[in-house]
C-alpha cells in the first residue's frame, strides 16, 4: 500500500447496511449500482437488514457482525440515530472504511449535530475506520467495481473526481463521461467529517491511475490545509476546481447541504491562481475545461483562430462569440485564399475567415475535406476550429435551412460518419501539429443519447464542444490558467 | 389590403423557378416544404424548368410565362446570370413578389455585384414586383401555407420573425417553436435589396396577427430609417433584437454573408435602448427572451426569488447563478419555514431558500406539490422559480444521484406527468398572482425530441428554461428592458 486511502478504493468485501427490503429507495439504487458493475462476481457483497432474510434474491444478515467473512467497506443507509452503534460494529468487525449516506448531521443546522458528527468521525478514526461523509454518495471506482449509480461505465480511466455534492459527482461523471472521459476514482464526500478535499487532492497527486483532477467544493474547512494540498496536487497534475456557495444564499445553501462555511470568491480565486489550479465558475465550464485539458486543446498557446464550417449567419455570430472570449479570427493570407477558391463557390460563401463552408452539390464531402485541410495548414494560427453538423436538435432530420444538400449524410450511419470525420481530423492534426477543436452543432446523437462524435474525437485527442461560445470559453480558461502557472512545472 | 406587404404574405399562387429535376438540392427542399404545408391543396403551385416535364410527380413548365394561371409569388433558384431576365418575366406575368434564393450579389464582394443587386431591385420595384433577397430563405407563413423547410408547424401563432440570415430564421423557428411558440410570419430577407428590416418592423407593428417580434440583423443599412421603424414597432409590441457582426471578423463575415456593413455594439445598444427594444447578445438569449416575454415571466417586477426543487448541490450553484444576474434569494420568513417543516425531512434538506426538495419516500409527489404551493404563496417575493426533473440527459433513466426515489415517475408517461405538473403550477400561479418560472432540468423529451413540458407550460403561460443560469439571464434581460422603457407605453 502506497497511500493510507488505497484500501478505501479497493475493498475486498462490501456490506450495505440498512438497505430497505423494498425494491425502491436509495438502498436499492446502491445495490443495483454495485450489481451493475458486477462487484459480486469478484468479491463478496453483503446486505444487512434485521427485518428481511432476502432482498432482490440476495441473502440478508441481521447485523454486520453476522456477515460470514471480513468486510472492508460499509455503506450505511441507516437513520442517524444508529450511526454511533454502527461505528462501533465496524470497529469490532475490522472494517476499513465506512460510507455514511446517512445524513442529518452538521448540515441540518440542529443543535449538537455538528458536534455529534465530529465525535462520530473521531471514534471511527480511533478505531481504525475511515469515514466518508456523512451525507454523501460515496465511491465510483470502476477498477474496484464500485459505483454510486447504475449505468456508469465499467472501464476505468484517468480522471479523478472529488465532489462535496453527490449530485454534482454524478454531473461530473455523466457530463464528461458522455464525452468520452473515463475515471480512476470519483469521491462524493459530503460533510467531509474525516476524508475530505485536502486528503483527496494529496491522494490524486500521488495516484498513478490519475492524470486529471476535477473537483467540486462547497466549503474550504481547514482552508490552509486545503490550499496546501491543492497546491501540491495542481503542481503536478491539471487540477480543475468549481466552488459553490459564494453568494449569501449560496453560502446558506452550502451550509444546509454539506455543513460548509463558504468564503469569498475573490480570495478563493486568488488562492486557486497561486496554487496553479484552474478555477471555473459553472458546472458546464468544469465539463468543458476537463475535455479541453484532456485533448490537444491543452496545447493551444494563443487566440489566433481559423474557423471553418457552418453557414453565413453562423460565421457572423461565431466571430462575435470568439471575440467575447478574447479570441481573434485574423484574415486568411492571400495564398491560402487562392487555395480555397476552387473549392468554395462564389455565391454566398466566404473564404476570408471564418470560412463559410455551407457547401452544396455533389462533391460536398470532398469539398469540406479539402477546405478543412487547407484551413488546418494555413500559417499563422494557434488553433483550427472546425464546425460540424447542421445545428440544433436533430437538425439534419428536420431539414432546416443553413446546411443545404445534406441528403447523402442524412442517410449515412451517424456513427460511421463520425468515425470517418474523426479519422480525417486526427490525421490532419497529426500532419500539421496545430490543435484542432471541433464544434459539434448537432446537439445529440441519433437516439437522443450522447453524440457518437464526442467519444470518438476524445479518444483521438480532439476536443468537442456543443457551441462556439463554449469552445471559446474553454480556450480562454486554458490560456488564463497557463498564464497563472508561470513558474510552476509545465504539465504539457 | 392594409399594408403594401400584405400580398407578399398571402400569395394566391406560387411558382418555383429553376428547381432542378433531381430529388436533391435546395429546390427540392423548397418544394417539399410547400408540400409539407399542403400549399397545393388550396392554391396552385407551379414548377418551372425548361429541361423537365415533371418533377416529383408535378408538371413542369418551360418558362414562367407558360404557367396557366396568375402567379403572385415566385421563388427563384436560378443562377444569378438569369436574375435580370427573371425579373422581366415576373413583371410581364404580373407577379407581386419575387424571392431570390439566388445568391452571388453584394455579399460576393465581386466588382459590380452590389450595383447589379441595386439595379435588379430597382427594375423590379418599377415593374410592381417586390423583391425578397437576394441570398435568402424567404417566407414561413403558416396561415398562407408557405414554408422554407419541412417539418415546421402548420398552425399559425403570434410571433413574427425577421432575420437577415436563413439559418438563423430556422434557428428562431426551431428554438422557440420547440418550446411551444407559433408564428404569424417569419421572413429571411438576406441582402435586403428591397424588402428589409425597416419595412418589416413597420409591418410587424401594424400586423394584427403579430404580438411579439423577434429579429436577427447583421447590417443596419439605412440606419436612421431602421431605427425609426424599430422605435415605432418597439413602442407598441415587444421587439427582441439580436445583431451579429460587431467584431472585425464578425463584420467581415456579415459582409460576406449578406453584404452588410456592421456598426459598433455600443451605438447599436444605445439605439435599441432608446427605441425600447430588447437587445440580446446570443441566439440562446433570443430564444429565452422570446419565451419570457410570451409568458407570465414578463410580469416579473424585481429580482426577489424563491427557488424550490433540486438537491443540495443544485441549490448551491443555483444561488450563485442567480446572484450573477442580479437576482436574490431572500431567506424565507419563519412562518413559511414552519409551514414547510412537516414536508421537508430534516436530513439533507433545507427550508431556508433555496428550498432543497430532494425528497425521498412514498409521499414524494404529494410533498413536492405541497412545498411548491407553500413556496408560491410565500410573501415578499417577485418570482417563484420551480426546478423540475433530475438533471442532465435522460437523467431519470440513467438513475443518477441527486433525485432519489423517482422510480414511480420513471415509469409514468412523461407527457402525462408534464400535463399534471403544468396544471398544478398554472393553478398555483392563478391563485397567487405571482409569476412561476420553471427550470426544466431534464434536457430533452423521452424520444430525444422537444420536452413535452415546454409546450404545455407555454400554452399555460409559464416559461420554461433549461437551466437556472438561462432563466436568470432571461429575467435580467426583462428587468433591464423594463427599466429602459421608462416613458414608453406599458406593454404588459
Amino acid at each position: 500500500l502506497h497511500h493510507p486511502l488505497d484500501p478505501v478504493f479497493d475493498p475486498r468485501a462490501v456490506a450495505l447496511v440498512g438497505i430497505s427490503s423494498s425494491a425502491r429507495g436509495r438502498g436499492a439504487e446502491f445495490l443495483h449500482a454495485l450489481l451493475d458493475q458486477r462487484f459480486q462476481e469478484r468479491r463478496p457483497l453483503y446486505l444487512v437488514n434485521p427485518r428481511a432474510s432476502e432482498i432482490q434474491g440476495l441473502r440478508c444478515y441481521p447485523t454486520l457482525a453476522d456477515t460470514p467473512g471480513p468486510v472492508d467497506h460499509v455503506i450505511s443507509l441507516i437513520p442517524r440515530d444508529g450511526a454511533r452503534g454502527l461505528v462501533e460494529q465496524c470497529i469490532a468487525k475490522g472494517v476499513r472504511s465506512l460510507h455514511f449516506f446517512t445524513a442529518g448531521f452538521s448540515e441540518s443546522g440542529e443543535d449538537g449535530m455538528a458536534e455529534a458528527e465530529r465525535e462520530l468521525a473521531a471514534l471511527a478514526r480511533a478505531g481504525g475506520v475511515r469515514v466518508l461523509g456523512p451525507n454523501c454518495m460515496g465511491l465510483y471506482v470502476p477498477a474496484a467495481r464500485l459505483a454510486f449509480s447504475v449505468g456508469l461505465p465499467r472501464e476505468p480511466g484517468d480522471v479523478m473526481g472529488i465532489s462535496q455534492s453527490g449530485a454534482h459527482a454524478g454531473d461530473i461523471v455523466q457530463g464528461i463521461g458522455d464525452r468520452g472521459a473515463r475515471f480512476s476514482k470519483v469521491v462524493s464526500f459530503g460533510n467531509g467529517s474525516d476524508i475530505a478535499a485536502a486528503e483527496l487532492f494529496d491522494y490524486a497527486a500521488a495516484d498513478a491511475q490519475t492524470a486529471l483532477v476535477v473537483a467540486y467544493l462547497e466549503g474550504t474547512g481547514d482552508g490552509r490545509g486545503l490550499f496546501a494540498a491543492l497546491r501540491r496536487c495542481a503542481a503536478v497534475k491539471p487540477t480543475l476546481v468549481l466552488k459553490g456557495g459564494f453568494t449569501a444564499a449560496g453560502a446558506r445553501a452550502a451550509s444546509s447541504h454539506t455543513g460548509s462555511l463558504a468564503g469569498s470568491a475573490e480570495v478563493f480565486d486568488a488562492l486557486c491562481r497561486q496554487a496553479g489550479a484552474l478555477r471555473v465558475e459553472t458546472m458546464e465550464e468544469l465539463h468543458d475545461a476537463a475535455i479541453a485539458v484532456s485533448t490537444s486543446a491543452r496545447r493551444v498557446r494563443g487566440g489566433r483562430t481559423v474557423l471553418v464550417g457552418g453557414g453565413g449567419g453562423f460565421s457572423v455570430l461565431s466571430a462575435d462569440a470568439l471575440a467575447r472570449r478574447g479570441l481573434d479570427l485574423p484574415e486568411l493570407a492571400a495564398a491560402t485564399r487562392e487555395q480555397l477558391r476552387p473549392w468554395v463557390p462564389v455565391a454566398g460563401n466566404s473564404i476570408r475567415n471564418p470560412i463559410d463552408a455551407g457547401f452544396m452539390g455533389a462533391n460536398r464531402r470532398e469539398a469540406i475535406a479539402a477546405v478543412t485541410a487547407i484551413a488546418a495548414a494555413a500559417p499563422g494560427y494557434d488553433l483550427t476550429l472546425v464546425a460540424t453538423g447542421a445545428g440544433g436538435r436533430r437538425a439534419a432530420a428536420a431539414g432546416r435551412p443553413g446546411d443545404p444538400d445534406e441528403d447523402e449524410e442524412r442517410e449515412a450511419d451517424p456513427a460511421e460518419r463520425a468515425r470517418e470525420q474523426v479519422a480525417r481530423l486526427a490525421a490532419l492534426q497529426e500532419r500539421q501539429g496545430r490543435p484542432i477543436v471541433v464544434v459539434r452543432r448537432d446537439h445529440e446523437g441519433p437516439d437522443g443519447g450522447p453524440h457518437p462524435l464526442d467519444a470518438l474525437a476524445y479518444a483521438a485527442g480532439i476536443a468537442t464542444f456543443a457551441s462556439v461560445a463554449r469552445a471559446a470559453r474553454a480556450i480562454e480558461l486554458l490560456l488564463g490558467w497557463r498564464r497563472s502557472r508561470a513558474g510552476l512545472p509545465e504539465l504539457f
